[in-house]
């Protein structure tokens, strides 16, 4: 498959999606729409969205059906951006080669804006989806909520901050990982195969799936911070060691991370097998992501 | 009815059903939890809940099916109290007397606190809920959705940090209020009154209720911070003039806005009168609040 015409489409897609569901600067207040729109159109590769249309599709489901819940989880996705930027947290100036949401708007209105897109992404995952059942519609929902809050994103982002300059084992990055980038991932896939109509098998399967293929996705991300060259991320790269980030390459070495991102990602895509050709842009997708820097 | 009875036995109800939802400090990371626990648990009246309660009783509803949604809305007002007093917003160092959440925690886990309140509400607020449909269940989420985010509480906030200091019309307070606070007073008791299987005719009632008496509890509050003592109310009174706050005082005048008060609580009780005896309860609290100043 041609994989850059495919995530061409659905980032022009999601993008169209997201326009028309945000509120207009017009509209009062109008800063506060603004600084949502800023952060939401800041350049991103719209990756959790996409492998939500992706699952959907390998389990025979229509992208248009996920619509709202994928420009929901990218809305979540930027909130979780604009926060972790704020001084109090990593004090980032620039994001994408950009300033920083609070940069721009000052800290309150960064703080407020994330709050409100966080908000905004549970009124479009709550509104009447046509042709979904209720019933799936609200699980979907609570897993997205789920991996959000306390039991998920949030979580990562805490241990992540508690485990700064500290020594940490590969437990608590696993633990951090599987929290903070992970969750999002997973619930990418779940929530987009059970909008497409999966029956519990194939949930499982993805679930996996996507635990296995995020796990790899950060591994692969931690080692591009190590090794890659600044032009080619767009981002200052060493910047995790500088802060005493835990990351695998250090707790494992670049050698080991390296191998277990590889093991990873042959288990991701053995548990794509049952889903055929249907599967294929997640499989794309995946070794994609898992092997950019190559 | 006794109303401190009836008030005290909400209030225990829902503390009891908070303490059961809201994870444990035990478990992992310990810190977060505790943070969300301390604000959680810092004294409220839970006005918000007690209201939904009300509201699910006033239409033949059971006080037991609508405590996922009561809890979640105490836990979006107190996301919305942590963020407000962060440094960045109103910068305070007390609530309620005690040491405010980043004055103890932090501003990084004050934020993120606050955070995963918001999240957790929707975990709540998604998951099965036996007796009622989901397609109910839904809307009444959307609706708290709705309230807290861009259209809702956050516009409020933002329009009233916007506010500050300058000289504003009564169009601009009524705004800043009708979002503020009124949002989330008016949605519990849209989610209160679908939950307990109100009709439309009853929703739209009950909606306009929750807009009068809304916005009588803010006037009413404005009224006490200008001429309360501080001992009654427990915080420094004259902060909102002193801070340049829109206010209904500054804008219409104390007469003025105490007749107005009073003519908004007559317009909400007259709303009630189709519900009869049931609505007792609501219209015992609502007097409680507009007149707690006498």
């Amino acid at each position: 498959m041609d994989l850059t015409a495919y995530l061409n489409e659905q980032q022009q897609q999601i993008d169209a999606a997201l326009d028309a569901r945000l509120p207009q600067p017009q509209q009062r207040p109008g800063r506060l729409h603004e600084a949502m729109r800023y952060s939401v159109f800041a350049g991103g590769k719209r990756l959790r969205p996409i492998l939500m249309i992706a699952a959907c599709q390998a389990v025979g489901g229509q992208p248009n059906q996920v619509l709202d819940a994928a420009c929901a989880l990218e809305m979540i996705h930027t909130y979780s951006l604009i926060h972790d930027d704020l001084p109090a947290m990593d004090d980032d100036d620039l994001r994408r080669g950009r300033p920083t949401s609070h940069r721009v708007y000052g800290e309150a209105l960064a703080i407020l804006a994330g709050d409100a897109l966080l908000s905004e992404a549970f009124v479009w995952l709550t509104r009447p989806w046509p042709g979904i059942a209720a019933e799936r519609q609200l699980r979907a929902t609570q897993l997205i909520a789920s991996a959000s809050g306390a039991a998920g994103m949030v979580a990562g982002q805490v241990a992540d901050m508690e485990a700064e300059g500290q020594a940490v084992d590969l437990a608590t990055v696993d633990f951090i990982h599987h929290h903070k980038t992970g969750a999002l991932i997973r619930v990418a896939l779940q929530a987009g195969a059970l909008i497409g109509g999966v029956d519990e098998t194939g949930l499982k399967q993805l679930s996996l799936f996507g635990e296995k293929a995020g796990l790899a996705f950060q591994i692969a991300d931690d080692l591009l911070d190590v090794e890659g060259q600044q032009e080619q991320l767009g981002k200052d790269t060493g910047r995790d060691a500088a802060r005493g980030k835990a990351t695998y390459p250090a707790v494992l070495g670049i050698a080991e991370s390296r191998a277990r991102a590889s093991q990873l990602h042959n288990q991701a895509l053995a548990l794509l097998e049952p889903f055929g050709p249907a599967a294929e842009p997640l499989r794309a997708i995946s070794a994609y992501i898992i092997e950019r820097r190559h």
